[in-house]
């Protein structure tokens, strides 16, 4: 049944349905409520994703009851847990007029498990509130942060969001959901479909198919519960910078790194940064340069020669045994002290009585929630900055670095835009973020920005490198790149979109995948 | 539809459509030829679980014959890699009748990347297989197996099997499959999506719901091609040995060993062994005693003294740098030296010139396929012993450990067996699997042992301990314990399955997940 355009009758049906069931105090649709629920960067002209309203329920019961009543009005709900996904277009819905689910009230820490090291969230559980919690109550265990805090942890681990301590494959380190179904059903994955379950959070995969990762980057159910892993404050903290003169030492690098990662020497999720990106934590463009189109090499050459900057840096950090740590220190200098005129540093804590610790690579390597990274926007347009990010994993090689590299700067410079990058290493992969920074206000400049992004999406996976996330903007052609056999992955997610939500009622177009009477 | 029961008529017509299709020597009817796709261990009389042909197809064009075919007479198909999975059924379908799917001729190793440190493989590869593939091409990398190393490396990843390297946790260790569906479409998981792919064996999300898992443990769909992680050679390979005096000294080990896998101290997965279990590798039963009944405490404290063994041995391993491997050496002494009369002990062997290893374990811990374990279902019946297994997933804690060890042992003592078990111990969990053993030839103890067993999976599930895998004869059991809301994971699994399968073809039963016209 194709799916009608939500017309405003049906729309003010539903929301008087939703107002019944949840309580005034959890419907939003005003207009200027509704500001915290757009995009933040979205362009500053034309047609863009715009929410409905807003429905905040507080328990599972209003959940199920919003999945309800949009099945019997047949209404889209778009679901986020705090909605600060911003550089991939916040709590914003794919359709527009969609109500966006926002779990933020539902943010009870309901378990913290001291022995096993395990936390049980619910999805409005920030990274600072969990850390908050786990203090509070004088738990000795780190968590892992990306590197804004403000974040729901289960919404950054649905989405494929990473940290930066040894359990910064967010998804890696979920044990266990509780998840609502379209229909309504409350399903617990794993070892939680146990009632009286022992091991829901230590054990991943229960018995029968493995389901969990259903539940991230889809609209197959909202998941209401997550176990999380925790790991024991480690005896020595040892975070470390590498500086890389040449923008080619970037090649060198990884041919070391990759065995460093893949054998646990460096046991975290490093970010190597580039020169325009690490400036643009402490200043905003137009203190180096105010000419058009991109940085000039000789700018690019000034910023890169600032203090703990370079052609390319990385942020890094061990933990444990002080003695174990001391000679990962030596492996790890050994290695990189053969690409010319780099520079390692450490600094060296007590893990069980840290500092208050003044750097904000060195408080998220340690799981501390911060916002000081959020400067990073404010390269051109100061509080109207945006950014969007183009987002591409690889192999950890010389060859794909500098090829995903390459790819990136040239659309950025060609669209006049500064090149601002990261790659974030895992144990065997890495993602190379491109920050595409623009002033929102600018209307050239932000069009630029996004038809940027949609180039590199499309040449990116000509030379074989898939995006691992996307802007709602780019979900579609994102999905569209994922063309073995005819799209068969597409082929795939439609039949289980269709079977588990007949309607069509969960995050239509979420990651391309659009139910029956969408397609 | 309701399945109708596979008449010798539509059993006959398919059949000829399959030698049609594979050729005659791809199938396989001829009772002597079937025996090997029987449940070895199958009681000596009554009703058992019966293949009624075997198809061997040698290509992914030859799978997708033999699902169209499937289909179109609506006859099940049970797939297996190898079918060596022995204490849970063997090669035997769930329903007895079923074409059983054996991929052995699909054995080829398609790729090892040296770089990244992956292979591809395809379902008859078997850890021999790879292993003397890896060695024949002068590769330097090491690869996880399991305890027996007969079995198909996707089969036992599939069944979310263990290896006992740091990439023990196979599933977790599996990297991008290829997978022929019910209707014969041909998906690739992860970044396998695209078509030109450089990453579809280093990072494992793609974008879009992760849906891997769902291959597990599953009738979902025929895995052809996997991804499989492997490690670098370890400059430094030290296998350790504790040995345990007391029954009890296992609940003190849990509480010291739980730090040490979280840590990663002890990076790969340690085996807790039994004083049964383990001389059950070196003798049979009749050397110690013949008496009726569980062996007498004397006897088992007898046995407890022999060399190398103890009430509990524990058998782990460190790889790495020299000088990081004897620090976590010491880091374990200091661990393990308060559990008085405890032994602790190691071997230590250059990892990239490993001399011929005589010890079966420290041959696994290397990754080194063997079948020397073989010998343990011969504890009673020599060559016609037999096993089934029951595995418990646990938090690695000394009241659940001790919890499910008595449980067990209550049951297979009250059924008058020896109670021989091990602990395999994850980073964040424990598997424990009562090694149900048992004379083939023997109907009473074959009977008391599937009772046992049977009896287990109840009192475990009562206590919150779930299995993680399970024989044929009671994966419906297994699956009726997972009833959190009124089994809402067979409600969801049931859905998925009718909507990739509509008419039921792949692997009815496995896992409790049964086609519509079956329910």
């Amino acid at each position: 049944m194709k799916h009608e355009p939500i017309g405003p009758g049906r729309f003010a049906k539903a929301l008087a349905a939703f107002r019944d069931a949840l309580g005034e105090e959890a419907v939003i649709a005003d207009r200027s409520g509704l500001d915290d629920f757009r995009d933040p960067f979205a362009p500053p002209t034309g047609d863009w994703y715009e929410p409905g309203a807003v429905l905040q329920p507080g328990s599972v019961e209003q959940v199920q009851a919003v999945l309800r009543i949009a099945n019997e009005h047949s209404v889209p709900v778009w679901t986020n847990g705090q909605g600060r996904n911003n550089g991939y277009g916040g709590a914003a819905p794919r359709v527009s007029g969609s109500f966006v689910l926002n779990l933020r009230r539902m943010n009870t820490v309901l378990e913290v498990n001291e022995e096993s090291a395990y936390a049980l969230v619910e999805p409005g559980v920030r990274f600072f509130d969990l850390y908050d919690h786990l203090r509070a109550i004088g738990s000795k265990l780190w968590m892992s942060v990306p590197d804004l805090g403000w974040g729901s942890i289960i919404g950054n681990t649905l989405d494929h969001g990473v940290g930066y301590t040894p359990m910064g494959d967010h998804m890696n380190s979920q044990c266990g959901m509780e998840v609502v179904l379209a229909n309504g059903d409350v399903l617990r994955t794993g070892l939680g479909g146990l009632t009286a379950s022992k091991g829901w959070h230590v054990y991943k995969y229960g018995c029968g198919p493995a389901i969990d990762g259903l539940f991230s980057q889809s609209n197959y159910g909202v998941v209401t519960k997550m176990g999380v892993q925790l790991m024991p404050a480690p005896d020595c903290y040892m975070p470390g910078w590498l500086q890389l003169k040449k923008d080619s030492d970037l090649e060198l690098l990884l041919e070391k790194l990759r065995p460093l990662m893949m054998d646990g020497t460096i046991p975290n999720q490093p970010m190597i940064i580039n020169n325009v990106c690490g400036m643009s934590a402490f200043t905003q463009r137009d203190a180096w340069y105010t000419g058009e189109g991109p940085l000039p090499p000789a700018i690019l050459e000034q910023i890169s020669q600032q203090p703990m900057l370079g052609a390319w840096v990385m942020r890094f950090a061990l933990y444990g045994d002080e003695r174990i740590v001391e000679r990962q220190r030596e492996i790890v200098e050994a290695a990189f002290g053969t690409i010319p005129g780099s520079q390692v540093s450490f600094s060296k804590y007590d893990g069980h009585n840290l500092p208050e610790l003044d750097n904000p690579h060195e408080r998220v390597q340690a799981g501390i929630p911060s916002m000081a990274l959020d400067q990073m926007t404010r390269w051109y347009g100061g509080e109207k900055g945006g950014h969007i990010g183009f987002s591409s994993a690889t192999p950890i090689t010389a060859v794909d670095g500098a090829a995903i590299r390459d790819l990136v700067r040239k659309e950025l410079n060609g669209a006049g835009l500064d090149y601002s990058g990261v790659f974030i290493v895992g144990k065997r992969n890495m993602i190379h973020v491109g920050l595409v920074v623009f002033d929102t206000e600018d209307a050239a400049q932000t069009e630029a920005a996004y038809s940027a992004c949609k180039a590199m999406v499309k040449s990116a996976a000509r030379q074989g490198y898939g995006e691992y996330r996307s802007h709602l903007d780019f979900m579609d052609l994102v999905a569209d790149q994922y063309d073995f056999n005819n799209h068969a992955q597409r082929r795939f997610h439609e039949k289980i979109k269709d079977a588990l939500d007949p309607n069509g009622i969960l995050s239509p177009g979420k990651q391309g995948i659009w139910p029956e009477g969408y397609r």
